[in-house]
This record gives structure tokens, sequence and C-alpha cells, in this order.
């Protein structure tokens, strides 16, 4: 099959990584070049593509995606010659406008990449995209429909708000796991006996929603049971209890309104 | 198949009706009778077994379960007539002397029961057993063992601290779904952008430690990101994000010392 996109990536992150490995898998995008400052990081992809540590060598593409750190992008934009394809940016909390090129838009696969996982599927992955402009929209929606069946244009503001969203179910999830663990190992109780559970909570939430999935001690209002829990909690443990448990009869008392 | 145990079920609810579901479907226990006030709600259960309303009718049993709220298993456990065979309740955070019987157990699915759900497979949800005598500990493991391949036991406080886990990773974990899904909406997006990254993290807990996985501004130190958002938060958004950000990067303090 005939290549229809050329595309060059910057980073040796998560993003970059993970978006080089599927992109390399897709008949009908080319990955042109790869560029880090430390070429090192990109040895994996060495026969791949080329992998450049200077950006006077860039060739032309339809979409140069810049990877890299949410604080380093604006100036980073600057330091790239000046160039007519389009360049985009990944990340979810950045503006559109820290991009200072002429053509610019956003590339943000929605999902928390690590490097312990090998491959990643995108096909269910949300990809948002941003532009200045029609054409560039198209450039950008055709691209990221190659990689996932989930593309959806999203100005900046929505895109912070998914991000913001991201860092509720997912950064503080983890969190919430992480006390679970530590109240158990305290009581000489293995973290493996709170993984079906996991994954009933996060099953449950595809066909319910996480009003009508809500249960526990806090919904109920069962106050006996509360002040049990919160005896034998830490100060900080406690914090996190009282405070979601305020949130979560909040929530209720909203409701019934 | 001869059935090994004979058992009865006190209760309506959610944890009574999974359970007897369950056990019709085991070749090796026969559900003898149920116990309700409110007979009505054991209606799907009528040409399954007996069903009654009065306490004075109770056959024996090997075991009788007791699955009813948390707070009437005290009041109600000195209802029933003085019989020899074991009564075990079915809480996570109730003493087994909470049980004003001769012989008593604790016989804890840890799951999250709803109604929604029609049918539960028991095999991977760990079972938690508490008796007083090594007789009843092997009855109830013998018998939880035939439902879970997952049975352990655990004193009143192991079962407490699990419970509290619990709390943690399913009543808190969906209450931040529910904190994420208004935040997209208030910004005309759809809460299932937010599934597969759900799904993700749930996943990831089976491979990685909490601490492995935690990804995020808040474990980055990133406080340009933090900022962004928290103007992007009303009032009560605003508590828990700061909160629970303070929290990770307390825990990162702590990992590094």
């Amino acid at each position: 099959m005939k290549k229809q996109y050329k595309i060059s990536i910057i980073g040796a992150g998560n993003v970059a990584t993970h978006l080089a490995r599927t992109v390399l898998q897709q008949p009908q995008i080319e990955l042109l070049q790869m560029y880090n400052r430390n070429v090192q990081k990109l040895n994996e992809f060495l026969s791949a593509t080329e992998i450049i540590d200077d950006l006077s060598l860039l060739k032309p593409v339809d979409v140069l995606i810049i990877a890299i750190a949410d604080d380093a992008i604006h100036s980073f934009s600057k330091k790239i010659p000046t160039i007519d394809f389009l360049i985009v940016h990944t990340s979810g909390s950045v503006s559109i406008n820290d991009l200072q090129v002429d053509r610019k838009g956003v590339f943000y696969p929605f999902q928390s990449f690590s490097k312990a996982k090998k491959q990643i599927d995108f096909t269910d992955i949300p990809i948002l995209i941003e532009a200045e402009n029609q054409n560039d929209i198209e450039l950008l929606s055709n691209l990221a429909s190659i990689l996932s069946k989930n593309v959806q244009y999203a100005d900046s503001k929505q895109r912070q708000a998914l991000h913001i969203g991201g860092v509720f179910v997912a950064n503080f999830t983890n969190h919430l796991y992480l006390q679970a663990e530590n109240i158990l190992k305290d009581n000489n109780l293995s973290f493996d006996l709170l993984k079906p559970l996991i994954q009933e909570v996060a099953q449950k939430i595809l066909t319910l929603s996480s009003k009508q999935a809500q249960t526990g001690p806090a919904i109920r209002g069962d106050k006996r049971i509360i002040d049990k829990h919160l005896k034998m909690l830490n100060a900080h443990q406690k914090e996190i209890y009282e405070l979601l448990t305020k949130s979560i009869q909040q929530t209720k008392i909203n409701t019934e309104k």
C-alpha cells in the first residue's frame, strides 16, 4: 500500500515511543525521522527510521509531532527552522498557542502511557485534535483515524478538562489503590485481595452511571461503620476518608433536591 | 452428586440474593430455607427452596448465613431460637461477637454486589472466614471453597481493614469517576472518553505496584500544570484535587527518604 502520510516525531519519552511503535505498524503512514538531543534513547528505532539530533536536518513532512515535556514545548518550538508543514504537540494541558510556529495543531492521545508496557493498542484510545483551519483539522483527523476509531475535535479548554478528568480517574484512583495497599499491609493482608474488586468497579462503569454504581457506607449514610473505619486510620488516611465521604454525601443531597 | 452441606440464608438484599443464586448452582450444597420478614422479596427463589417468614420454622442445617444490614445483625441474632448449628454473618465491619449465639462465625464475600447484576461469578471473589474453633473454621473453609478458589481466614480487625481498603478502591474510586464526569459535562465532553483510561488503570494494577503505576502532574511535581488545573475547578473539586495531589507528593517524599 502506498504511504499516504509522512510524519516525523520529536522526543524519546513514553508518548513519542508508543506513537512511533504504532505508526511503524501502519502501512499508510511513513515515519520519516525521529529527533532527540540524546539519540541513544532512540536506539530501538535505528533500523526503522532516520534518527537525528540536529533540527536543521528536518525534512519536509505532512505533520511534525512534538512529543516532549509540557513545559519544554514553548521554547522548543521556537528552535524549529521556519518550515511550512503542520507542527503539533501531544499534550493535554498545553494551549495550541504555546507552539511558536506558523501552522500549528494538537494531537492528544488520551491514555496513560508507561514505559513498562511493550505495545499499546491505539484502536480504542481517544485522540483529541485541534488546529487553526479546516484543512489542517481534516489532515489531523485523517491521520488520527488511521490509529484510532475514536477521534474528536476539542479546543484547548476542553482538552484541559479531559486531562483533569484523567487525573481524577487515573492518577488519583491509583493513589487510592496505594492507600488501600498500606492499610492492608498494616494488617498483614495482601493487596491481591483487592484486585477482583478493582476490576469489578472498572467493569461496572462501562454499563452503569457512576451515580447508579455508588455503594458503601458513605452513600448509605452508615455513620456507625464510618466511625469504626475512622478509628482504624492514621491522620493522613483519615483526612482522605473524611473528605471523600463528605463529598459522596454532598452529591447525594444535591441529587435528591 | 450427594449434597455435602445444608445451609439456609436469612435476608433478601444484594448479598443474600447473589449468595443464594450461586449456591443453587452447586451440586454439593443444598439451600434448605430462605427467611425474610417480607417473603415477596424472595419470589425468585419460590420454586428453588422453602421461603419462610417465621424464625420458629428454621430447620437444622450445617450453616445458617445471616446476610442482613450491618446494624441489624446484633439484635436479629438474639431472636434466633436456641439451636446448635453454626450461625455466621456476611459483613466486613461487624465483629464476630455481635452475633448473640452459641456457635458463631463470619462468611464475608469481598465484592461490591449490586442488584443491577444478574449473575456474579464467585470463583475469583475472596471469601474471608472467621470462627471460634478449628472444627467450625474447617466447616466454613470447605463450604467457601466450593464457591471460590480464594478463601482466607481473617480476624475481625483484618476483615475490617479489608473493608476499609474496599471503600478506598471501590466507593471512593467510583466517586472520583463522578467528579470527572461532572468536569467533562461542564465542558460538553462525554464521560465515554474516560472509559478506556479507566480500564487501563485497573488492568495496570494487576501487574505493576501502585507506586510503579503512578503517573501525572502530582508525582512529577509539575506545579505549572497543577496550578492550571486548579484554576478550572470549583471549590469542591479543588479541595479533592489539592488533598490528593498533596498526598501523592507526600508519598513520594516518604519513598525517597
